[in-house]
């Protein structure tokens, strides 16, 4: 790694001169088949995975993240590419509604029709936890292609090179599936002014951002500030609050630390999904949980962070957490951790000590969690008040707790995106049912997902086209449906074509 | 009117209590079923038909529109509210998605479910040209209840007693249906901090606006200035651009001039897709259609505009356009206006003064429109080059045009939200293929509308239940499918129940 050369920020001329290029790139991709669209993104996962034992090489050695690790994240980069490409074929994400003209109704109706258009060049910010799924060919990049819209990624300094060698394997596959020039823009830039130059460049038209609030907020407000203000989906992390609900807690706090001292701890709690709060009532029930925690917790050896950074930031904001008022350690790794280590802790604090202190509601990004000692479900309920949106929320629960508190239950529902129930909320499946954002501060749109096949709605926009004859209509809104797809014609979704 | 009496502004403690009891409304109404939500749309819509002649009356002195016109309007609100409730039901809005279990994949998936859920009040700001379909009953508050979410209307100074009486059938149609207290709740304020205080609330969680640029921009700046952003729908006009392509024009010049005629100056232009710019080629045919949609003009007498705000608006921008460099008048009604009426006028410009002259790109909200000569179809490209997001375009043309130049069709279609064939652009029809909201300046938010009842997802996010049994699943997400609803199951749209 300290072998590898280090890229330059790229010039603003540079950055103006390859998002015209992207522009004109869209000027013809806009217009191509779902088809070509989809198998473009085949072709990169194919890419990926031709040259999948290279490329974990270049991120072993840029993220510290082991290889089993890595490679199961690169499949798991190319099953979003292949899976999302089908549903860009599938078309559901269109939205496709058809209403046939009836001159005999009061007032005449004309013949109207809409589908989806793309918005525009993309730029895309990529984590530093997950340099392939949620980077340069990752979730928000694979999106915008089965949109339509050309991408220009902002490399992550933290894997410049793991994105280089990605950005490479999409240029192939433009090349191998005759994209237009400029389909995909790969920029340099290690300081913030060189993604504020992309952002504020009027011919980006959305940004798709997954990382720390401070940057996703400073993307999002420089966006509105733009004479033409244009969607950022800023992924920006969340504490991920756990409730014990008594009856679950009284039958399986062992059970329930084992499964928890795992997900606090996997990749060392490098996940936007982490499980950094957990919230009970005292009872012996609930020391009995910390205690196997503690236990648990103790024998997990300390890793390698991602980078130097996250290393710092980790070590820093565990600090200034456990430095708060009533803030006591509950456990800690009993092995000596190195310096660019996560040390695996656990602490504790009372639920009245946690409600006047809003720092302790900011995430510390690693091993780390914070048991909240409630002397009361009332209590309870007004942590659950005064938690901000979240990305996810668990509850552990028998069916007989959750009837008995409704209103913990509703007012859990109302600040995340994805709520589990007796389960941990690491491990995002990629599915059309996941929904990867929640209310601000997790995301700046919590009316989209940034994983699964719904994400592609983020880089589009409706269309409808009124009194267009057959002929000219493109083809998902063509009589005959030579797609096959689902539409709503007059207000029945079949997927049968119309009388031509 | 003069004897009507004014309404005085709610103080800001008269606001924040009233946010307060629609905070509270909030948290039991996101509970109710879908059929629930319905009924309560349904009986406005009942409520608003049985007062249908007082409320006209009232409209009438409020507004200077005729009776047919607002007997019409009030016929489309319902309409939308039944529709609209129709669609609630319907649930295709909640974009479900279901992904069951299978514990043999690797890695193992768990049960996971995705619907929507209510963002929270919601504040409403009428359009004055729309008393009833764009208000206080309108569009917006009724995609609102649909999604789940308590209304705060900001009554339109304009219409103020119509909306208070279209306010009191709501609370009707609220008190017979069991709506919980502050289900609804109505605001008079002419200043615009009534609107702000409204505005930065932070239990207020979207907005929805139809008016102005410097009102909807408004609006966007605040809500993106709150600690917690949240997302505003501003419709904010557009010129409509109109481009007259060579073979169609040459076939059919004097009958678009009488469509435009009348599509120019129905309700005095007073329409948010009023067709107020219309481009075309220098030709002897250019000035047959302009000749004849000038005699057409000349005969239609001038009529009261909405209010005297609007008037004095209409003759100032007038003014100003028709001083321009270049800018000639065409025609002008040969009839007298009174003070508060509109002058139906027709005005040329040659394309380069156009092209050199940000002031002819806005709006002139009235019986106005402006035709745009061209020296060639490249320059007819290079004014939808420089134009703005538009809610609508309208291309007049035959088939071979269209194949003739598929870049300015192309250019055209990317930068609005309808894109009209041989038609004219006023007469929106509430339809679900109704794309209301275009690119920036028309709208914020070109992803979704204010017509049709797409216009509902505006108003909810999606949440995903990972591993809920099926005995605690809301239930559109149940396995017997009680509401017999579309969901997208294991990626098969069906409407069949799962096993058990």
């Amino acid at each position: 790694m300290n072998a590898m050369i280090q890229f330059e920020d790229f010039s603003e001329a540079e950055i103006n001169n390859a998002i015209e290029k992207s522009w004109n790139a869209f000027l013809d991709f806009r217009t191509f088949t779902l088809r070509q669209k989809a198998d473009f993104m085949r072709c990169i996962a194919d890419e990926l995975a031709a040259g999948k034992e290279t490329v974990i090489r270049l991120a072993m050695e840029e993220t510290h993240l082991p290889y089993d690790r890595l490679s199961s994240e690169l499949t798991r980069t190319a099953f979003q590419l292949k899976s999302y490409a089908d549903a860009c074929e599938q078309g559901l994400w269109m939205d496709i509604r058809i209403d046939t003209a009836d001159m005999a109704a009061t007032p005449a109706r004309t013949d109207i029709r809409k589908t989806m258009t793309p918005l525009g060049p993309v730029a895309v910010f990529g984590a530093s936890n997950f340099p392939f799924a949620y980077s340069t060919a990752g979730g928000d990049t694979a999106c915008a292609f089965a949109a339509g819209c050309p991408v220009i990624v902002k490399a992550h300094p933290a894997h410049a090179h793991t994105s280089e060698w990605v950005a490479g394997a999409i240029q192939r596959a433009a090349q191998k599936q005759n994209m237009p020039d400029g389909i995909f823009t790969h920029i340099h830039g290690a300081g913030f002014e060189v993604g504020k130059t992309i952002v504020m460049h009027p011919l980006v038209k959305a940004v798709g951002f997954t990382g720390s609030f401070s940057g996703g907020k400073a993307l999002f407000d420089w966006a509105n500030q733009r004479p033409e203000p244009i969607p950022v989906f800023s992924e920006m992390g969340s504490i991920n609050p756990v409730y014990l609900l008594p009856e679950k807690l009284e039958a399986a706090a062992r059970d329930m630390a084992g499964h928890y001292a795992a997900s606090i701890t996997m990749s060392m709690g490098q996940f936007c999904t982490n499980p950094g709060l957990i919230i009970g009532v005292n009872s012996h029930f609930l020391e009995s949980f910390i205690n196997s925690l503690a236990e648990k917790i103790q024998l997990i050896a300390p890793e390698n962070m991602l980078h130097a950074g996250i290393a710092k930031a980790f070590t820093d904001n565990r600090t200034k957490a456990l430095g708060q008022k009533g803030v006591a350690i509950a456990a800690v790794t009993q092995f000596t951790a190195g310096e660019l280590q996560g040390i695996p802790t656990i602490a504790t604090v009372d639920a009245n000590d946690f409600l006047q202190n809003p720092v302790l509601h900011q995430e510390v990004f690693g091993p780390y969690s914070l048991v909240v000692k409630c002397d009361s479900m009332d209590e309870m309920q007004k942590i659950a008040d005064s938690l901000e949106g979240q990305l996810t929320s668990t509850l552990m629960a028998t069916d007989n707790d959750i009837h008995q508190h409704p209103l913990l239950v509703d007012t859990v529902k109302n600040k995340c995106g994805r709520i589990i129930l007796n389960g941990v909320p690491t491990g995002v499946q990629v599915c059309p049912s996941m929904q990867h954002g929640g209310p601000f501060p997790a995301t700046t749109d919590s009316r989209f997902t940034s994983v699964g096949a719904d994400g592609i709605k983020r880089f589009a926009r409706p269309l409808s086209y009124q009194n267009w004859p057959d002929s000219l209509l493109p083809p998902e809104l063509a009589n005959n449906n030579p797609l096959k797809l689902w539409r709503l014609v007059n207000n029945e979704l079949t997927r049968t074509s119309l009388p031509s």
